[in-house]
C-alpha cells in the first residue's frame, strides 16, 4: 500500500478508469443481441470514455475500508450505468436538448430519439441487476440489499431524477443558496454519495463512526463538485469541456457563479474540498485516495 | 380457503385490486415534496385504476405456495410500478404517441414531455427501492436478492425494454411467428411472468419443481395475455377498450390477428390457456387463483 508521498492520483485513476472501462465492456458485450441496435446504443451510451469519477470513487472508498477492487467491481459498474443513463436522457429534445456530449454525437442524434429513451430505460434496471447478481458471492446478501437500497433511493424523486425535476421547473427562475443547493445535493450529490456508501458497503463490519465520516465526506464533494462543474461551464472553452460553453447560462439556469460570483464560486469550492478532507481525518492512511480526489474535484479543468 | 366451487375471481381481483391501490397510494402519499410536479405525475401515472393484473398475479402465486397478503404488498406494487412506468414512456411522442390511455389523457399531455421522461425514471428505481426497503423483514434477504435479480432483468434488455426495441425496430416488417413470440414473450411475457415469479418467491421453502411449474404457467399466460390484446384491438371500440382502437394495426405493427386471423387468434389463446392450467395440475386447491386468472385473461373485454 503506498503512503500519502508516493501515492499518485492521476495513475491511481488511470488504474481505476482503465478497470472499469474493461468490466463494462464485458458485461455489456455479454448481453443479449435481439435488438443490435439497442445493444450498440448502451454501448455507445456508456463507453465513451468520461472521467469515471463516480467508479473511481466506489473503488476509493472501497480501498479505504479494506475491501479489494474485485468487490468493488459491480458496484462501479451500476453507479456508472445509472450516471450514463441520466446523461441519455438529460440530452433529449424534451430535457436539456443537447446535440454533443464528450464532443461526439448524443445518443438520441447518433440513432433516434425512441431508442435514447430506451437505452435509458434498460441501463437503470441493469444496474441493479448487476447488484443483486446471485454469481457474485464475496459480499453478504445484507450488504448487497442496503446497497441496492442506496442506489435505488439515490437515483429516484429522492435523489437524481428529484433534483433534475427542480432543475428543470427553475428554469428562468432565481433560486436562493438553499434551494440551489438542495437541488444540486440531488441531481449530482445524491449519486456521488452513493457511490462513496457503495464503495464502503464492498468491505464488511463498518464502524458506525466511520460511515457517518464517509457521508460527510460524500456531502461536501458532491457540492464541490457541481460548483466546479458551474465555474467551469463560464470558463472553459466548448474544446475542452466537450460541450457548448455556457450551456447553463444560454437556458438562464441557476448556477452558483451567478449567484456568488466567479471568485465567490471558487472560495465556496475550496472551502467544501477542505471540509471534505477534514471529515475523514479519522479513516488514516488507507484513505488517501479519497482525500486526493476531494482536491482532483476542485481543481479539474473539465 | 375458499373451494375452486366457492372462489369467485371478480371478488378476489377487487380485492387484490382495493388492496395495491391503497398501497400503492400510500407509499407514493409518502414520498418528498420537493418537486410537486414531478411528484403529482408519479401519483397520475400509478393511481388511474386500470385492472392491475400483475399485482393480482403476485398476490394469487403468493397465495398458491402459502404466503401472506401482507408479505406481498410490495412486490405488488413493485411490479405495477415498473408496468405503469413502462406505459407512461410508451406513449411518449417519440415512441407511440398516445394521448389517450385509460380514457384519460397520458402524462406528457396531462403535464408535459420532460415530467414524462422523469416520471419513468423515477418510477423505475422506486420499484427496486420497495424490494429493498430495510423495514420489510418478512422475507429473508437471499429471497429479496431474487426478487430484485429478477425483477430487474425482466424490466431491461433482456425483458421489458428489450421487446420494446424489438417492437420498435419491426413496425412496417413483416415477422414471422417464432418473432413475433420472441418480441412479445420479451415486451409482455417478461413482466406478467416477474409477476408470477415474485409471488411465490414471498413464500420459503418453494419446490423446484413447483417453481418450474410455475414458470410453465406464466409463459403461458404471458403470451396469452397479448394474443387477446391483439383480438381486442381489432373487435373492441375506443370507448371500451380506453385508447384508440385499431392503433396497432394504424402503426401497421404485426400483430397475431394479421398473422393467424381473428379466428385463429382466438384458438392460440384458447389453447394457451389450457397450458397454463394444466401446468400447475401439481399446486393443488391452493392455486384456484391462478387457474381462474388464466381463463380471465382470455375472456377479458378490454
Amino acid at each position: 500500500m503506498p503512503s500519502a508521498d508516493t501515492f499518485n492520483l492521476s495513475d491511481y485513476m488511470a488504474r481505476c478508469q482503465a478497470r472499469v472501462e474493461a468490466e463494462l465492456e464485458q458485461r455489456l458485450d455479454a448481453l443479449p443481441g435481439h435488438s443490435l441496435q439497442l445493444k450498440s446504443a448502451l454501448q455507445y451510451a456508456c463507453l465513451q470514455g468520461g472521467k469515471r469519477v463516480r467508479p473511481v470513487l466506489v473503488y476509493a472508498a472501497s480501498k479505504a475500508f479494506g475491501a479489494s477492487p474485485e468487490q468493488a467491481d459491480l458496484a462501479a459498474c451500476a453507479v456508472e450505468m445509472i450516471h450514463c443513463y441520466s446523461l441519455v436522457h438529460d440530452d433529449l429534445p424534451a430535457m436539456d436538448d443537447d446535440a454533443l456530449r464528450r464532443g461526439k454525437p448524443t445518443v438520441h442524434i447518433a440513432y433516434d430519439e425512441a431508442t435514447a429513451i430506451l437505452a435509458g430505460d434498460a441501463l437503470q434496471p441493469l444496474a441493479f441487476q448487476l447488484l443483486s447478481s446471485p454469481l457474485d458471492t464475496s459480499i453478504s446478501p445484507e450488504q448487497k440489499l442496503r446497497m441496492l437500497n442506496y442506489l435505488s433511493t439515490a437515483a429516484g424523486i429522492d435523489g437524481m431524477v428529484g433534483g433534475q425535476a427542480i432543475d428543470f421547473e427553475s428554469v428562468g427562475k432565481t433560486l436562493s443558496l438553499e434551494q440551489l443547493q438542495t437541488m444540486h445535493s440531488l441531481k449530482t450529490g445524491a449519486l456521488i454519495k452513493a457511490s462513496v456508501i457503495l464503495g464502503a458497503l464492498c468491505a464488511q463490519n463498518i464502524e458506525a463512526a466511520h460511515m457517518s465520516a464517509l457521508s460527510d465526506y460524500a456531502d461536501a464533494i458532491g457540492l464541490a463538485f457541481q460548483v466546479q462543474d458551474d465555474i467551469l461551464d463560464v470558463i472553459s472553452d466548448t474544446e475542452t469541456l466537450g460541450k457548448a460553453q455556457g450551456a447553463d447560462q444560454a437556458l438562464d439556469k441557476p448556477t452558483y457563479v451567478a449567484l456568488l460570483g466567479l471568485d465567490g464560486a471558487t472560495h465556496k469550492a475550496q472551502e467544501l474540498c477542505k471540509q471534505a478532507i477534514e471529515a475523514i481525518d479519522c479513516l488514516g492512511q488507507e484513505a488517501v485516495a479519497l482525500r486526493e480526489i476531494a482536491q482532483y474535484i476542485v481543481g479539474r479543468k473539465h
